[in-house]
């Protein structure tokens, strides 16, 4: 008889398990039954295509890859608009908000996040406040900001969703003020240094930061529509404003309070990404996404990791697991590895990139580190495309392995990050990196590049 | 008393030696005294860039990044248009063309290579076929490609330089033929399937190709000046002439024939870079560059490594290893790791980058090999610049370690180049360049990278 497999919810995490499954359906003898259950409309949706929309570039509408139908049509019980209320994991069976029973063979918590909301904007009960998390956000975003007589925008927040909506904003002529706290933006990913340097770009986008320590104090309102934000002693006008203060692991849904959960909220997985319930893992149960904690693989603390490409790599290590044991004598196994979480945004034409640990997160996590930070053209000078590219490295002082790397610049960042990430997990030393041979033609790149520039600078330092 | 370091050869080997030394001067108590001696009329000459210069993107001039006076104002005795005649290393010293003798306490061998030159060829003694290896020959063919009446052009050789040459000429709008052995282009760095993109994308340019063990019969002149070619039973006009074929490591010089040179014709040097003579490393003698013997990084044969960015690292080494000696109490030493000669060219548009074996490399030295191959889009399609990439990975299919890669396309090869090389360095399986998590902005790349499909083509395939 076909095996069951039951993935609650439909963000990249649950779609990214199907399409695996899918893929590879045909290798498993007695079949596989998929059963996909989301919340929203959508299909197969790009939320980290929204931003781009939202600046102008593309119709929201070309962020849905694939429809419904797209994978009904491949057999899949695909569900919209359907919410899971209860999970049963010792009898194995999901009730539905229908009140439908579905049993499972094995079931995927793709539950995704849900976005913070500060008790002082929830308490306003204000039209014109949005969270900026998916599609219906965006629509509701795009139509707010065209409206007749908006002129300001107001961003809670300075992570990379809080400035995708700002950059949207400023691109549309609003007059944009963002809220965070000091000292800078993106501190996740970026020491103060590097985070420096995106905020002056953006400030000559005419974007205006407020980074300190001031409470976001009330909302002020008109006919029910938010009109100012009053910070600190100032009250600042704000026809359309956005919340973007992180998210939330959907991990308790008081489905079954007894998944364990960890520091950070999020569902607690073995190397498997099985789920674990009275101390031990459940082998038909895995979380996949923005709903699951994972160990960082610097500091080896639980924390999240909410990118789609987190996502996706614990989506193919679900699908391996799961194939592994319905395919007869299969050795077919992965292990999720532990993150170090490669990242990369372009926010109003200047790329950001980070992996591994910060130097603050780094100090945190006990570990002294040495730093290299170099500036330089990404091509010799007489080349079109010539731009300038800041890279800073971070060392493990005792080890001096690379545990940490930071980009800002207008091109080749995202592939960087992706070298830093191998480099990374590699565990390849200062001495290493600085010695590294890298290929060499002067329309395309340096004969001394910044990344052995960087490492150099981190061995004279010590 | 200051330190004499002698670098013979002013070709990017040495002058990155010269310019690591120049840059760390100070730390040497008691002072270097720096003297580099070249052929040449130039100073620091990026040979790399002629082949754009020849395309028409700038001037030859251009390429001249310093001129001899820029180290003669920093204390270097910087001797151009000399050459050393005789190098003594029983007793410390060299003789140059002027008789004169320089005693050293340290000796660098940056001499460089001579393009190889066929006996029809050399026999024919005709006008207007050249060598493409330096600033003097791009200049040659510079005049000779916009000489009056020029249409056809020949290039002997399917390699970087011949392919440059080929590309400039039919640019130039010349009926340009490439003469090369089979399978197809850059076998040294590719394997025919991927030579074959790269022909299809030339050919359109209008170059025509003969892959065939067919020789070079005879070359036809009037009045001295090259018109014509035989190749096999074909007459081929030619107006100009490029010979590409490679070049010989200029290591035995008659300078000091008890140097050790290996089965490449390369000096061979120990992990420090030192040369040996007699079995024994000599501690204050090195080389560097073209005429310098590698050992492969993944067969541990010896080759040759005739790259720009191949002798930047070695001339970092031989700094590090100088100054190690030099400065009071030091530890600083590098050895140079074997080579796995990461490799990018933009040939007429098409970027081509290769690192580690091909699969014949490997087939050569007794590696069994899987490979993986694909071929994606490098960001979302509804991106600017959303061009495609084939990436061919090849893995040691007794360790399932990354040995081997190779890309063609339009754009984030180089990057993609180095990322392969720090994977290669670090011996990453397939499953684990699989699984690696990769950063994503759809503005940027792709959620599943061309990278990730390729290993997963790879462990499909066993």
């Amino acid at each position: 008889m076909a095996k069951e497999v039951v993935i609650v919810g439909g963000g990249v995490a649950g779609i990214f398990v199907l399409r695996n499954l899918l893929a590879k359906k045909d290798k498993v003898g007695e079949g596989m039954h998929l059963t996909l259950i989301k919340r929203e409309r959508s299909g197969w949706e790009s939320v980290c295509g929204l931003p781009f929309a939202l600046r102008g570039w593309y119709e929201i509408g070309l962020t849905e890859i694939q429809k419904p139908q797209f994978f009904q049509d491949q057999g899949v019980d695909f569900r919209t608009e359907t919410e899971v209320v209860q999970i049963n994991v010792a009898e194995g069976f999901v009730t539905l908000d229908t009140a439908e029973v579905l049993k499972y063979d094995y079931l995927v918590l793709a539950t995704g996040r849900t976005p913070s909301m500060p008790a002082v904007v929830e308490q306003a009960k204000l039209e014109g406040v949005y969270t900026f998390n998916d599609e219906d956000d965006a629509r509701e975003i795009e139509a707010a900001m065209n409206a007749e007589g908006v002129e300001h925008a107001f961003v809670r927040g300075r992570g990379i969703n809080g400035l995708q909506a700002a950059v949207a904003f400023a691109t549309k002529g609003l007059k944009t003020t963002v809220l965070g706290g000091p000292p800078s933006l993106l501190p996740s990913a970026l020491d103060p240094d590097m985070g420096g340097m995106l905020k002056e770009w953006l400030e000559k986008q005419g974007i205006r930061f407020i980074l300190e320590r001031k409470p976001l104090t009330a909302l002020k309102g008109d006919g029910g529509q938010v009109k100012s934000v009053v910070v600190g002693d100032e009250e600042i006008p704000a026809d359309i404003m956005v919340i973007a203060l992180g998210a939330a692991p959907n991990a308790d849904l008081a489905k079954d309070p007894e998944l364990e959960t960890g520091e950070s909220g999020g569902f607690v997985t073995d190397s498997a990404m099985h789920v674990r319930k009275g101390g031990c893992s459940l082998n038909n149960v895995y979380a996949v996404g923005d709903c699951v904690e994972v160990i960082d693989g610097i500091t080896h603390r639980p924390r999240l990791s909410q990118f789609a490409s987190t996502a996706v790599v614990q989506a193919l290590v679900i699908c391996e697991n799961i194939l592994g044991e319905l395919i007869e004598q299969s050795t077919l196994y992965s292990p999720y590895a532990p993150c170090i979480s490669p990242s990369i945004a372009d926010i109003g034409g200047l790329l950001v990139g980070a992996v591994g640990v910060t130097s603050e997160a780094a100090a945190r996590a006990g570990i002294k580190t040495v730093n290299g930070k170099a500036t330089k053209l990404i091509k010799a000078r007489y080349f079109p495309g010539a731009t300038k590219l800041t890279m800073k490295l971070i060392f493990d002082a005792f080890t001096r392995k690379l545990i940490g790397a930071q980009l800002v610049g207008e091109a080749t960042v995202a592939e960087r990050i992706n070298e830093l990430a191998v480099a990374i997990y590699a565990g390849l030393t200062a001495a290493e990196l600085r010695n590294m041979e890298r290929c060499f033609d002067p329309s395309l790149s340096q004969l001394v590049d910044v990344t052995t520039d960087a490492a150099e600078k981190a061995l004279e330092s010590v």
